[in-house]
């Protein structure tokens, strides 16, 4: 594909939930992410990075647009999605002393064959959410 | 927040898929990323800029893992999920051409508010995929 369209990187990832406040109150308050807009009942943005992380209630995403408004199209899933943040090993540490002190079960912690960590939690969607070293996915 | 454990950005999206074939048409061969890894019927890999796009097949990754295994925990959504990738404007001029050639549907091409320019399709496995420029995100 030399000569392609780039694409630079991801710049939206998606969960879904069913609760905004919980939302915002895991994705902003706990894990420190930037929230950007919320339309109540819709959807709740967070800045994260280069990126952005967009937290949806299927149930209105799955709604067409409005007559008059932008043609985005429809989506919206069921069950536990994932997501994983890049942090440092240091951070990494860090967030799993946040995560004990608010009492959040971490559902593992572990070392992959590389050597880098991952934790792994639910949001209050009960997405998978992770926290990994980079270097997670140095394969050269 | 300031002082607590630093994300640096999203390292892991994810989109769940019926069929790994055509989600490497789609996204290694089509959309140019490369791929990382592949087991067969559960998951393909592919890297995108600084992140990894993770797609995967529902039905594996909501089974436990395997006894001796790393304790990866379960997860699998069912129904359109979402993504979006950062690209140029040029690239993304480029990535509609690409499209049309390859006789994919185009849902949705139009201008934000703000003027950045966002392009969707969909998937193989039905997710919303878009293609968009960064600047849909400066909000500052």
């Amino acid at each position: 594909m030399t000569g392609g369209p780039a694409i630079s990187g991801v710049l939206e990832s998606a969960v879904y939930v069913d609760d905004l406040d919980a939302a915002e109150a895991f994705y902003g308050t706990l894990l420190g992410l930037e929230r950007i807009t919320r339309v109540d009942g819709r959807h709740v943005f967070f800045r994260c990075g280069d990126g952005v992380v967009l937290a949806f209630v299927a149930e209105a995403t799955r709604l067409p647009p409005s007559p008059g408004g932008l043609p985005v199209p429809t989506h919206g899933a069921t069950g536990a999605g994932h997501i994983c943040f890049a942090m440092s090993a240091e951070d990494l540490s860090r967030m799993r002393e946040r995560l004990s002190d608010a009492e959040i079960e971490v559902e593992a912690d572990f070392n992959w064959p590389n050597g880098a960590r991952s934790i792994y939690v639910r949001d209050p969607g009960g997405n998978s959410v992770e926290f990994a070293e980079p270097r997670l996915w140095n394969t050269a």
